[in-house]
């Protein structure tokens, strides 16, 4: 029987660290296949993907990933635990054996011990963080307060760090729903999730997207920190769309689209709470940029990645009726295949049969409401591409997932 | 006591055979005070007006127009019934002593025989224009059945042609009310209505229009037919705008909208009926611009109007549940000042402590309903201009009204 790794991913763009990644969790695991999940066209911090999910996908498969699966759109912009239970289950459903993700804590027995930690204290855990929230702390600092209060820190695991507390999230998702999947992880080194400057072969994402956007074009220090195959998916993309995507090439349709809302629907729309649709509409008209919008409605209470969440799901108008079902099923309704090679394709022909959901290679014409969430992001996402290349970009939807080495 | 005339217009732009239409109705009349009631940035037929309402106001105030009032966006972008139903009423709240509009027919009695005529067999009309309805004919083919079997061509009125049904629904809406206010028409001379082509100093909008959008500039033909002052007007907007506005430059937006809705939000909009929606949304995808979707979209059951009008809904996200209440309503319920001359003021002066409803010169904070589907529309037209510009569009519609000759 082949063994699986499955990782949790986005390649936003797929870098050197990556490729390591993909080698340590191959050898930590000693899987026969390695399986990700990746974001679709918009990420889990609430932003469009440099490039589209196919081009990434690419860069992927010819670097060591067997099989690239789709996180639905509906559990890939949330906070950790809903894209945690989105990620892991699909995982779980292709049935991996083990999940290898990287974090600053580099040892997966403090995750385990911090969960039982949390779910034994979990009481007082759910206290103080409503007390915090009430005072209108984030619901991130709100979390770090709680952590706090309840000791956390004895167990080694830094809450405040952004990759433990995705890590924290998925070795959860395991333990509370008993899945027959082994946690791993492994340390990230040199370069942290939200450093903003390429220091070398290994760079944060972040940093190599402000330098791409910043210089529109892939300078040797970029090219450095990547794979040949993401730099020639990024010319290729850029070629053809025009633009590498970031927020402002949607500051526009934003705008168009919340100067035509009522107030009702603006509160319609998910991740809108509070009288937000309020601070969202008053600033909307004298906006000149994606980013000084975002400035203006922001508020200690409101983080930046929030705000970016909600205004993926205003553009490619998400409802919370589409979302809370989500929160309330056990497991994820399909698996999307992006692509696989030949490798991945072996794997699969051994555990299709024995599926408990079914494997999606593309949208079909009455499709599932989570993947009609997918095309409505996808539509939204390609909408400011010229016509000629967003037609063709969304017919890539509709065909059969990449194969690589046939 | 000044006594007042209403004109009511599109000015799409405003031309030669309008300053004759005003000069017409001022001599017919005799009034003193010449008051027009004119479509905003969307126009009767579901088309975005070549430029602004204020650009349009100014050209009209400047040719014999003493007061522009708007002719609020939920009735401008409708059939005769609410189109009439909108203006009468705008005209009868400001106190006019009569309307006149310009007509094929070209006399008042054959309107007033015809709409007594229509009352008496009113059953059997409304037999027939079901029966036909049911057969498959849109809905200006179907009344067109249903009057020629009632006979009303011996009466004199052809409801064939496109000013005598809007000069019958004036009138019916006078009638119908008991306004006191005298109808009074004059017959259109040279020019039809859908002209296509300019043939001498007085030209349809319908061909102005066209000159204009095929030529990119003002043709000497095209400015033989429009007072020098639209010229200038037309100029300064092309200017600023960087366009002068066609359906084309909604598309984007548009195929965007629709690609991102559900199927139930569209049927939501107003005008979707009898499973629109699924046609809508089917030829989206592969719509490679506006008239090429149209006629996508087009059967013989609606006609290109009715498709035309659709989308400006689809634009300005008007809902059922945005009109439904205007047919409730017996009159309007505001007039709204575009602009007036030192004697529209002078006539303003002597009538406004007597008005039943608000007069509004500037969008407020809380804007009754129909004013917020004003705004929105206003938004909406706009949204396709660059940034500085749509902020200071947007701007006018909270300023004074235009003033002319103080």
């Amino acid at each position: 029987m082949m063994q699986a790794c499955g990782l949790i991913v986005e390649y936003n763009p797929f870098h050197n660290g990556h490729v390591y990644h993909i080698h340590e969790a191959q050898k930590a695991s000693n899987a026969d296949c390695m399986i990700a999940v990746m974001s679709g066209n918009f990420l889990q911090r609430g932003e469009p993907a440099i490039m589209d999910k196919f081009s990434r996908t690419k860069a992927a498969l010819l670097s060591g990933i067997d099989i690239m699966l789709e996180l639905p759109f509906g559990y890939a912009v949330q906070s950790s635990e809903l894209f945690a239970k989105g990620a892991v289950h699909t995982l779980n459903e292709i049935g991996v054996s083990s999940i290898c993700f990287g974090s600053e804590a580099g040892n997966v027995s403090d995750f385990i011990k911090s969960y039982n930690h949390v779910q034994h204290e979990e009481e007082s855990f759910q206290v103080v963080l409503k007390q915090s929230l009430n005072k209108g702390y984030s619901f991130p600092e709100a979390s770090r307060i709680a952590y706090e209060h309840i000791g956390l820190s004895d167990h080694h695991i830094d809450l405040t760090k952004p990759n433990n507390i995705l890590g924290y999230s998925y070795v959860s998702t395991i333990l509370s729903n008993h899945l027959n999947i082994k946690p791993l992880t492994i340390k990230r080194t040199s370069s942290g999730y939200h450093d903003q400057a390429i220091t070398g072969s290994i760079a944060s994402a972040t940093s190599i997207r402000k330098a791409i956007h910043q210089d529109g074009s892939l300078t040797p220090q970029v090219t450095k920190a990547i794979p040949a195959i993401t730099g020639e998916q990024l010319t290729e993309y850029r070629n053809e769309a025009g633009l590498w995507h970031t927020w402002e090439n949607y500051f526009n349709i934003l705008q168009y689209r919340v100067m035509t809302m009522s107030l009702s629907e603006l509160a319609s729309i998910h991740g809108v709470e509070e009288g937000l649709e309020y601070r969202i509409k008053k600033t909307a008209p004298n906006a000149t940029s994606f980013m000084a919008w975002i400035e203006a409605i922001k508020t200690k209470r409101y983080t930046w990645t929030r705000l970016q969440r909600i205004f993926v799901f205003l553009l490619a108008n998400i409802k919370k009726t589409d979302i809370e079902p989500l929160r309330m099923t056990k497991s994820v309704p399909y698996i999307r295949l992006l692509g696989l090679t030949s490798n991945g394709q072996a794997y699969l022909n051994k555990v299709k049969k024995q599926l408990d959901v079914p494997l999606i290679s593309k949208l079909s014409r009455q499709p599932d409401p989570l993947l009609q969430l997918e095309e409505r992001a996808s539509n939204a996402y390609y909408s400011v591409l010229p016509l000629t290349t967003r037609q063709k970009m969304r017919k890539q939807e509709l065909t059969p997932p990449i194969l690589i080495g046939e």
